[in-house]
């Protein structure tokens, strides 16, 4: 592993100055497709924290979407639909499920998580005051781990799954003591 | 489609109360695999916009992890590299990328999109200040599109491709005038 000044990261192929036309872009959010939104919603909701801030139902398309973010404080979210939607679409860190009508009710797993063959989305990264505690918690919550913290060579980091199998990476900013 | 107050969403099948264990988590990042780094630095860095932030490479292992978001005041950016990988671990709307060394040699697509069997991943993101103008700049980049404003019946929103095909939503947070 190395450990490069801004200077030696900018210069790194491939890498290009920045386009003023892209001021004001935000990575706004990453689509996951998901078998049962009671499911997702909980683990999303209740073991992580998100809050559920959007909800479009497309009938005659038969799917829903759901749009997630981890708020802390709920004060700062627009209660009117509209500016909430607008407010919404501006913020980092948002997680969209979709949800195929009628998934729900087919047997085992309906979808993919990218990591085995045909491979290509890895994850998502949650980042957690302190990784010990978080995973002591999801241990008594019964989330399953596909790496424990005491895994493989790094021991830093954990990966949990989601009811779909979506690997969740969790991390915390600081070394471990 | 409809637009639910908050009262409701919180209501919706599935939603709990947030846990106070959970505060302060961060949903950072998501992780997508890359055939090629230069084409893919090349691609988020001049087209979107974004700022390589992180880079770690594991040798015997043979593979390197890319982050990048996108920053519009470099200013906030901790210069040295322990407070960067600090500071980056907290902030939402990060973006890995993981290459595999030896896959840029490799002849065709390397790595699946998720949008075709089997599904899972569906894509990212990008909120920008007018979608219109960014389009336009798109296509004059010869920016590949899965869906262009003017196709099918939502014509607010546009899908690029990335060097390995990942879809990327374009949304604008205001209403198209």
């Amino acid at each position: 592993m190395t450990s490069q000044t801004l200077a030696e990261l900018a210069g790194t192929p491939g890498v290009a100055a920045r386009d003023a036309a892209t001021h004001d872009f935000v990575f706004n959010h990453s689509m996951l497709r998901i078998k049962d939104p009671v499911a997702s919603l909980d683990f999303y909701t209740r073991v992580l924290g998100f809050t559920l801030l959007r909800k479009a139902d497309f009938e005659q398309a038969k799917f829903s979407l759901f749009f997630l973010a981890l708020i802390d404080d709920l004060a700062v979210v627009p209660a009117d639909p509209d500016e909430r939607r607008q407010w919404l679409a501006v913020q980092p860190g948002v997680l969209e499920l979709t949800h195929n009508h009628g998934t729900e009710t087919q047997d085992g797993p309906v979808y993919h998580d990218g990591n085995s063959d045909p491979r290509g989305f890895g994850h998502i990264c949650i980042s957690v005051p302190d990784v010990r505690a978080a995973c002591a918690r999801f241990e008594d919550l019964g989330v399953p781990f596909q790496k424990r913290l005491s895994d493989g060579t790094m021991k830093s980091i954990a990966f949990i799954k989601d009811p779909d199998g979506y690997w969740i990476e969790i991390i915390q900013p600081t070394p471990i003591a």
